[in-house]
């Protein structure tokens, strides 16, 4: 079974989180002028702990991409912005007990554009598609268990993304 | 008088706040071992509020900067993280009631790299050195006036950045 991977948008992605994107929220002009300030992109959600600011640097996986588990974050959100423009790859599914393999959906980023997953959505680890790619995260510290894997059974179909 | 930016490392800077760069902070291979996580590497201060997550675009301003006014944000902190990975100028002073032109300092800041400005410090606003430079911004929302503006007095010499 592949996956086709679709353009990322706010409206498609909505179910899942937000997406960060000049161009969205809220504008102001500030700074004299000089900057334009796109205001509250995302949700940040830290129920019971606190905001992390974390660098993730990624590295690419053998193309197609094996897709053979999804992971959540039960008490918090997570975001991923990219630091040096570049583009990756998303799947998701939404929040909930279980996943079936007909629920999983595949977006392509461009880069200077981030996603928030919300609590409690599935998404597949960081898909780099770069040597040493290097993404802005903001998630949640504090107590609790805040990770969830699900790793697909045996009865699956094998899962690919392009 | 004229400013002379040095090269941004956490030593140095970390009289304002925090420097955000892989290779800093607690290091995790996660991900099947397909991601280093640089853990923590900004106090998120949002007292009383909540946090927010922004774009940033700015301009460039004409060289030398004249560097005119400081602000700071006594209710929370706020990072500037390059969306693709350009370089920046930042100009700061230690938090405090007051300024004078000796306690300005300026750094450089390569791309890749972002800052966090700790709760109260001065700083000049963004210093983009690229036409529509996006910077991630993680700050604070919530009730209070998070804002102080400081307009250089007449009897202070002219101040500029190269």
């Amino acid at each position: 079974m592949e996956l086709i991977a679709v353009p990322l948008t706010p409206e498609a992605f909505a179910p899942y989180g937000d997406v960060i994107a000049p161009g969205l929220g809220e504008r102001m002009a500030i700074n004299e002028g000089t900057t334009e300030r796109f205001h509250d992109l995302a949700k940040v959600d830290v129920t019971g702990g606190y905001t992390l600011v974390n660098i993730f640097r990624g590295q690419p996986r053998p193309r197609p991409i094996a897709i053979r588990m999804m992971e959540r974050h039960p008490l918090g959100s997570q975001a991923f912005v990219p630091m040096r423009g570049q583009d990756y790859l998303i799947v998701v599914a939404r929040a909930g007990k279980t996943i079936e393999p007909g629920e999983l959906h595949a977006f392509s980023a461009e880069g200077g554009v981030g996603v928030n997953y919300h609590a409690g959505t599935w998404h597949h680890p960081l898909l780099a598609l770069e040597s040493n790619s290097d993404f802005l995260v903001i998630d949640r510290g504090g107590p609790g268990d805040n990770l969830d894997e699900f790793w697909f059974p045996d009865n699956w179909p094998a899962i690919s993304l392009r």
